[in-house]
């Protein structure tokens, strides 16, 4: 139950930081698509860990193993089982926190409701697991590139430091040209001076992402407790470090008066469309065909190069020493798990919303089958 | 699937603005709670129409019906429906809107979506259903109450006015002390003032609500998918014009450091707690003890009193009239809802905490019942 | 969680055998469906008390209210609420047993399971529920009817009375034209007359249910864990008093061979069918557009019009008096519950079926909606 | 949605007979569960092929990892995987079938539902993947085993041969003590021969498997549409070959007067239990304390030595050659898989009884924790 996301196209997720590996098993994938194992290993490498000066030094290959689901390249309609092996644990390192409670860790709230924990490097609560999500998604990007929709994210804020344009003013293809992932190349260099100089002082900072996602066909979204964004919502708030997400004039929307917000309808080319996007492409819970978009904020990183004081399980004053790999910002890394994210709830919705129509079913074959 | 809420204490939702009423069932409460019908009531009656000058003027008793789950004035642990029927439905008001799409309503996207639509009063969409909820909410709170959980809400912004204190250095008692639903006084008759002014220009405004949930015992949500601070946000962006929801220190957190935004542990008369508290009462997506608290943005009524222009159905361009009944700002009536809402997720999670641990099966009892 | 049964089509169960009534709420279910109350008014009457001799002498209308979810006299999409209102409740007749336990009942593990109980004529564990059931199943049948799929039932055997031919040799139409809905007219007066001898004895004898899908599609059914077999004895399972399932050559088939028991495809006009049908219409879970049919074993009614020792809360020896109002033989009446829960299974597997196939998603509307 | 079982102790089931291997997710398993992994082979030992002269001759050391979830011996709360890796796949055996429908196999249904098919010794629809439930049942029984309830079963029929004593007068400690797992060590000699004979004639043979559950405390199941025993049948239902369930008097209790079949209750040292049993252990679909009882039919395995004519996927007659591995008669090597899946369940809704009691919640920790 909560290990699992979705409603047709679900995943289910296990495994932790320092055990074997992680991974993830995709149930209601479609039969027939073929599994493009670049793009998936493409998309892996995007959230990866070592793969700049701003990001941790762990070293994972993420390379992954197709364990079932797939035969002669394309899904069969069976489970897909996605293996990604662990290969450079350091177990060691996290000795000195078997009873500590890092700060702001889940150490604490895991030991407390299990009783047991996996302690080495986070174990389950560990944001390596979003290495499988990344696999899931990938697969989801896949099935969606069929129907025209496509699923985007780039970095709009690290600390202080905000990309004020909104995202029809960018060039989002420019996003994988930096290390920050930030469309805006000036802004980006900024990123990066910012978090080199937060990760030289030990610390680490927050930030924002923006998603986008375009093509979308009218109508997915299922009312009231199923609503597109509330979907998307979830997902985001299931990332590690996620502290906020909201859509389309989001938090900022509040100070405005309906008469500015509302979404004017027209007509363009026999079509019908907004001549604002405000509602971030979603009315009443349901996409109307403009695009959508969203931000999520993170948290800076818990673990941090200082000394903190804590308490340790027995109620002891201790000092966490400031150690182990991390990231000074979580943000370059979590695009591709936005973009992850989105592209799973994306493609749950599409077919979703291809069971509650009937007109579907006309294609239904007869009783007799016919011989092609 | 798209109208039931929970896992184990699940609410499912259903009724139309117009048609013969809205309704909910709860099924999953507990046996033998006792339900106090002027409790529920009162919570009804905190979201009902009319009951300020800046609110809408519909007039709704919003009385309830008991149809199943209750005997004897207490919850059987059969599902509990609760049916509140529509009275002051003036759906003539409608006929002009049939088959015009208002500006940012879920006009459009429903009868895309589904080909056919109850155009009177927002049908399905209308923020009417969230009756239901509140009723629920009530049963939710009241089980709650049992166990020292509170779940409150407030207005903290409407439009540009911001409560800039937190809610610790404010008095909740207060809250249901003035029409707005903020407990700052002085805050709060200037926000009152300033959506009379809203309405009298004939449009409306957004605002924030800020939810503080207390009494919470560690370990109540459910990794990695069943976050509790997932599941809230899930809740609050179910609710009609939200557009965001952080907690914690939410996008504010953005901008902070590692180093200020942990929470340090320390032990105060024997127990474990933090000394700040930016996890906003979750870590890992589960409750360290601490109070949990979480903004919920809400934009703009779409209905507002001035003519809007738009297209019908056929694509023709129309003028949408500025009648009907509307609420200028929607966070007053919404404090309850917010309310209700958190209290569900609260009991939901309260219950499926108990189902993951297998201690609490040594008190299952023996194949031969004992004579009492 | 209980008290909803299905995927996509799903129903939720509500109402008391002596409270304010029962109903049912279905969700997913399409829109644009024109409900024909007529039809769903005959279906009730097929199930409801006093409709012949052989049938418990309660009088109930059945009329039913549509609470929500239809406009203009089509589902919306949104859930549709069925309440049907008790009135013929005489709960005076059951206060003789409010702390005793009617053996074979659910008196005892209701009350030890919930601490709390409505003892009024079976509370929520008596057949009346499943009224609402079949008001479920009639909109489902109006769904397939589009599709081709029939669902049908009859009574197959009472007590030692059995039904040799299979349905193949029998008219199915025939079985509305008597009282025990077995369409053989012979052992049909044989079984009115066995019925009615048992009611004269003041006992109950049970019986057995053949149900019957014709116009299958190929391809219904999700294995493993939602094959469409096991979908349909979980819904057969669930209707009061059913104590097994089978389907295709069910526990005869045990005595076979493979080699008798195989079913040999073949090709026919063209199309791929099998020459035998022991496999019931389902391999590997899955229809293959053969009929499907089974069998529902239904223990004799607890009720008895004969005094029974027993046991009180307290743990005292108790006489439970032959008294109330009863089915002798439960068959006749359960004829249209089974093809009711048949039928919503049916529809659920159409609608998912929809949705794991990527091909439906081609139709999917651009993001511009064409004006019509 | 269609490879996942259960509610809170939730399996999802993966692989494929002859792809990298099969497996299972066990998600919901209580923290602290000390997994004994010399057990677990144990149970995977009996259901292994290749273990008699009267299974298949495939050999398959069905030795398993722990992917994920165990740490240090123990559960942690996270999702436990388990692999099982194939390793004596022969699939060239399998080249002939490439494009056939084998009778009674579901290559049609697989193939005409999804449209691609991992044609490889039944893929996906292969008996081989229960090895993962088998292992996920092995957990299920270690946590059962603390609660005191034991889910055993054995083989009570092979075709024509039954065994007609029922299962209060069998030493069922003896089931294991015989090829054919038939506790009466006449009656299995018996079968063996008949399976063998059956062998020798290139055929194979139907069975029932009968299930017992002892230790059951009151009040496990959850009505209306959880009930225990709608539970029990699914999970046998989805049991490859199973084609019929029923419990308690099943099918024989059609036969019997309401008078006859009515389980008296009555007190015996202080507690309160049934005289007999025909109800199975389970009233109103919540357990009585009474055992639990149940059966399970099973086809003829559809893969027999002779040859049999069919059609390939072009419409074009064939013959089905006779070959390849295959058991006789599947009744030895599924009981340990129907013990498993009773297991399952029988954990399922322990778990799940103790989520809708409020009592539980008393004991939740206050929100300072105290050190201890």
């Amino acid at each position: 139950m909560s290990n699992t996301l979705g409603n047709i196209f679900r995943i289910t997720s296990f495994g932790e930081s320092h055990g074997a590996g992680v991974g993830v098993i995709i149930d209601g994938c479609p039969a027939g698509v073929t599994l493009d194992e670049s793009f998936i290993q493409y998309e892996l490498d995007r959230r990866k860990p070592g793969q700049s000066r701003i990001t941790t030094q762990r070293r994972e290959a993420d390379s992954f193993e197709f364990f079932s689901g797939v035969f002669e390249g394309k899904s069969t309609g069976a489970p897909i089982t996605v293996l990604i092996r662990n290969s450079d644990q350091k177990s060691k390192d996290y000795d000195h926190i078997r009873d500590t409670y890092r700060p702001s860790h889940a150490d604490f709230t895991y030991l407390e409701k299990y009783g047991v924990r996996d302690y080495r490097g986070g174990g389950r609560s560990s944001a390596r697991i979003t290495a499988g999500w990344v696999a899931a998604g990938a697969i989801a990007k896949l099935i969606l590139r069929n129907l025209g929709i496509q699923c985007s994210a780039y970095v709009s804020q690290v600390g202080e430091l905000k990309l004020e344009k909104p995202y029809p003013e960018l060039d989002l293809s420019k996003t994988e040209n930096n290390d920050v992932r930030c469309p805006d190349e000036e802004k980006a260099k900024e990123m990066y001076d910012y978090i080199n100089l937060i990760r030289k002082e030990r610390d680490t900072i927050g930030g924002v992402i923006n998603g986008v996602i375009t093509g979308v066909p009218v109508g997915l979204g299922e009312p009231l407790f199923n609503k597109l964004h509330a979907a998307l919502g979830q997902a985001m708030l299931s990332i590690n470090a996620v502290k906020g997400f909201e859509y389309g004039s989001g938090f900022s929307g509040v100070e405005m008066r309906g008469s500015e917000h509302n979404d004017i309808f027209e007509v363009e080319h026999n079509h019908i469309k907004t001549t604002t996007n405000h509602s971030g492409g979603i009315q009443g819970g349901i996409s109307n065909g403009q695009d959508i978009f969203f931000s999520v904020a993170f948290k800076p990183v818990a673990t941090i190069m200082k000394d903190q004081s804590s308490v340790d399980r027995a109620g002891n004053e201790v000092t966490v020493k400031g150690k182990g790999r991390h990231d000074p910002c979580v943000v370059p890394r979590a695009v591709p798990i936005v973009e992850a994210m989105s592209a799973i709830v994306m493609t749950d919705f599409s077919l979703l919303a291809q069971s509650n129509k009937l007109q579907g079913l006309k294609n239904v074959k007869d009783f007799l089958i016919p011989v092609s």
